[in-house]
C-alpha cells in the first residue's frame, strides 16, 4: 500500500482538527483509498498543546528544516495563518520538493503568484481549497466542474462571523455592539474582530474566487471593501418590511465593460436562495452562461469543516500524479488589459430623516430625479416628537456615482432632510 | 497548443447543448485552458437535426466504427440514453482507447462495473458527472472534496420533473393529474412520464451517489422506490399546517447497522434547506462526520446545465493524464458483507377518515400505542356531512414495520377509522 507522509505546520484550531481527522481516519483511508496517510511531523511551538492533542514527542519537529529534510514527508499542510513565518516555511517546503496544502487565505491571496511559481519549478502540487469557505467545495467546483462556462457572476456569504452577527441583529433587533460581544463570548468572533467585521477576510477570499472565475488575476487591492460596523438594526427592520434581508456580500461580476469586485453589506430579496443562509453558515451563488445558477452551501469555518477541505486536498494530492496550475497569467498585479469597474450599478436603499412638513418627499424625489434616480419603493412613517419624519426608499437601478452626488446634495441643501443610511441592494 | 478531438454520440437535447457549448466556446477554451477542443465527429441518425444545429456533413459519422477508427477522436461523449445501442458503442469506444464522458444514468447505474473494467484495461478515462443532477457538481464533490469524510447521509431532490409537479401542487393546491398535464405541455414532463414520476430516474442516480458516498456498491435493485402519482393535494395542505413541505426525496444513510437507500415522497420541515428548493431546481444535502452539512443546489436537468457537466468532464479529461477509478469493489451486485436495512425508522404523517363519534381519536392512538407508536402532532378538523371527521397526525420516531402493522389493524378493525394516506417525515 502506498504510504504518504504528512507534516502539519501549526496546531491551532484548524491544525488540531486536521491532525485529529488524519489520525482518527487512518484505517478508513487505508481501506477506502488504498493509501496509508501518516502524520510524520508537526511544527508547533506550544509543545504542551501538541501533546494534549495526542501527538507523540518524536513527531514534533524542531524546525522547518527538520521537515524539509525528512524524506518521509511528502505533503506539507500549512495552517499557521498570517504572512510570516508561513511564507518562508511554505517556500522552503516547495523548494524541498514537498507538495503544499494550505488554508491560509491571506498568504495565498497576497503571494499566490510567488508560491505557484516555486511549486511549478519543483513539480510540486499546491492546493488551496481550504483558503475559501471552509468545507464548501467552491475551489474545485470552479476548477473542475464549471471550467467550461463563462462565469458572469459570483455572489457569496463567505464570512461566518459577520453572517452570525447580521442574523442575530435581524432576528432579535439588537445592536451591532451587543451581538458582537455575545459572538466574542461564544468564540464566534475574535477578540480583535477587525479582519472579519471590516470585510478583509472576505476580500482575500473574493480575490482568489474571482481570479479563478474570470480567468484573470484579481488582486485584493482592486476590491472595494466596506464592513458591517456601522449597520443600524433599524435598517434591518425597515429592509424586512420592504422584502429584503441584509448580508455581508462578496460580489464579483464579469461584464462586457469589465470586472466589478466588491465586499459590502447589501440587501438581497428575501426570496433569493442566499437570503436563507443564516448564522455561521456560508454559501456561494455562481452564475455561468451554461450551468445557469448554482449554490454551494455549508460551514465556511470551524476546525472540522476546514479540516475536511484540507484532507480532501491531501488525499487528492496523494492519489494524483499530475498537478495543474493557474490557467491565467498569475502575476502579483492585475493584467494591464483587465478593466476594473468602480462605478457600480444597482438599486439602493436609503433612510432619510426629513422635516415633518408638506412637500418634503417631493423635494427628496426631485433631487434624486435630477441625478437620474427613480424610486421603486417608499415607506414614510408618522412624524416624530422632534419634528422629523423617517423616510425609507429603494431606488430603481442606478449608478453609484449618481447616488453619492444626490446624497451630498440632499445633505447640504438647507436641511430639509438628512440621509442617515445608504445600503446597496443586490440580487 | 494541445488539440483534443471529441465525438458526440446522439444529438438530442443534451447532445445538442453539448455540441453548442463546445463549438461556441472553442476560442474561450483555447485562451483560458490552452486546449483546442474540436468536435471531430457526431453520430446521429437524424441528419437533418444535425445539420440544423450547424454540424457540417463531413463531421457526421456513418457508424460507431468510423469514430473508433478516427485517430483524431480522443474523447467520446455518450448522450444517447437507454441501454442499447449506447452500451455497445461505449464499450467499442473504450476498447478503441478513447476516454468516455457520459450523461446516461440508466446505462451507468446498471453497467458501471463493466464499463469501468474495460476503461481500466484500456487505460481510458470514464467520466460521469452528468449522470447525476445535471449542472450540480455532486460527483466530483464526493470524489475529490468530501473523500476524507465518513459520509453518514445523503438526501436529495434529484428529479426536476417531480419537483416541478410537487411545487405546483403545493403552491396552487391543484391535483397531480392537472399539474402533470401542464408540465407535459411545457416540456417539463415526458409524454410517458413513468421514469420520472415513479422514481426510477432518482433510483438510478441514488445508486451511483450512494455507492460513492458509502464506498460500497449500492445496486439500484436494493433501493426502495415509491413515486408521486398517488399524492393527494389535501395532504400537501395539511402538511403545510403542520410545518412540512412534501418532496420526492432520494435518501441514503450509512449507520452502524447498515445502509438504508430509498426514494419516496417525504415531508421535510419547512425550515430545512431542502424545503426551499422549488420548481425544476434540484439539490443534494450531504452530511459527513467532519464537514457537517453541505448543500449543492442548481439545475438538475436541461440542455445547457447538463452540457456544463459534460464539458467540465471533457476539459478535465483533456487536461489530466492520470485517471482514477472506483475505490470500492465495483461489481454488479452488492458486496455480500454489506447489510441493507429495509425496516426504516423515522416519523410518519397519517391522514385518517374517522367516524365522527366521541372517543375515536383515543381508539386510533391506542392502536398506535400498541405498536409502540406515539403521536407528536395532531389536527382534527370538524365533522363532515357524511358523518366522518378527518384526522391528521405526525408520529414520533418509529419503525416502518410497526407503522404498517398499525395501519392494517386500524383499517381492518370494524371501521371506526380508515387510513387514507401515510407519508414518511424526514430531516
Amino acid at each position: 500500500m502506498k504510504k504518504v507522509g504528512v507534516a502539519i505546520l501549526g496546531l491551532g484550531v484548524v491544525g488540531g482538527g486536521t491532525y485529529k481527522m488524519l489520525t482518527e481516519h487512518r484505517e478508513f483511508y487505508k481501506k477506502n483509498h488504498s493509501i496509508d496517510i501518516v502524520v510524520e511531523s508537526v511544527l508547533e511551538r506550544n509543545t504542551e498543546r501538541a501533546i494534549s492533542l495526542g501527538v507523540e514527542k518524536s513527531v514534533i519537529a524542531e524546525s522547518i528544516e527538520d521537515i524539509c529534510n525528512n524524506s518521509d514527508v511528502d505533503i506539507v499542510v500549512e495552517v499557521m495563518g498570517g504572512i510570516e513565518p508561513a511564507k518562508t516555511f511554505v517556500l522552503a517546503a516547495l523548494n524541498a520538493g514537498k507538495s503544499v496544502v494550505t488554508s491560509n487565505k491571506e498568504l495565498f491571496c497576497k503571494f499566490w503568484h510567488e508560491l505557484e511559481k516555486v511549486a511549478k519549478l519543483n513539480g510540486c502540487g499546491l492546493f488551496y481549497e481550504a483558503t475559501c469557505v471552509g468545507g464548501v467545495p467552491v475551489i474545485r467546483t470552479l476548477l473542475d466542474n464549471l471550467q467550461g462556462n463563462k462565469i458572469t457572476s459570483i455572489m457569496g456569504i463567505i464570512n461566518g462571523t459577520t453572517n452570525y452577527i447580521l442574523t442575530k441583529m435581524t432576528d432579535c433587533g439588537v445592536s451591532y455592539n451587543e451581538v458582537l460581544k455575545e459572538a466574542q463570548s461564544l468564540g464566534y468572533a475574535e477578540a480583535d474582530p477587525t479582519a472579519d467585521v471590516e470585510g478583509y477576510d472576505a476580500v482575500y477570499k473574493l480575490s482568489i474566487l474571482s481570479s479563478l472565475s474570470f480567468h484573470t488575476k484579481v488582486p485584493f487591492t482592486k476590491i472595494y471593501r466596506e464592513g458591517i460596523t456601522d449597520i443600524d438594526s433599524d435598517d434591518l427592520r425597515y429592509g424586512k418590511q420592504l422584502g429584503y434581508i441584509l448580508k455581508l456580500l462578496a460580489i464579483g461580476k464579469n461584464t462586457d465593460s469589465g470586472i466589478e469586485v466588491r465586499v459590502h453589506p447589501a440587501f438581497i430579496k428575501s426570496t433569493h436562495p442566499l437570503a436563507g443562509v443564516n448564522d455561521s453558515y456560508n454559501a456561494v451563488y455562481i452564475t455561468g452562461d451554461c450551468v445557469e445558477n448554482i449554490m454551494l452551501y455549508g460551514r465556511g469555518a470551524g476546525a472540522m469543516p476546514t479540516a475536511s477541505a484540507i484532507v480532501g486536498d491531501v488525499i487528492y494530492c496523494a492519489t494524483h500524479s499530475d498537478f495543474n496550475y493557474s490557467t491565467f497569467n498569475n502575476t502579483e498585479n492585475a493584467d494591464p488589459t483587465t478593466n476594473f469597474i468602480a462605478d457600480f450599478s444597482g438599486a439602493y436603499y436609503m433612510r432619510l430623516k426629513a422635516q415633518d412638513k408638506a412637500g418634503v418627499l417631493s423635494k427628496v424625489t426631485s433631487v434624486l430625479s435630477k441625478h437620474n434616480i427613480s424610486v421603486a419603493q417608499v415607506i414614510q412613517e408618522s412624524g416624530r416628537a422632534d419634528g422629523t419624519v423617517p423616510i425609507m426608499l429603494v431606488t430603481h437601478e442606478t449608478y453609484e456615482n449618481d447616488i453619492w452626488k444626490a446624497v451630498n446634495e440632499i445633505n447640504s441643501d438647507g436641511g430639509f432632510a438628512t440621509v442617515s443610511a445608504v445600503i446597496r441592494v443586490c440580487g
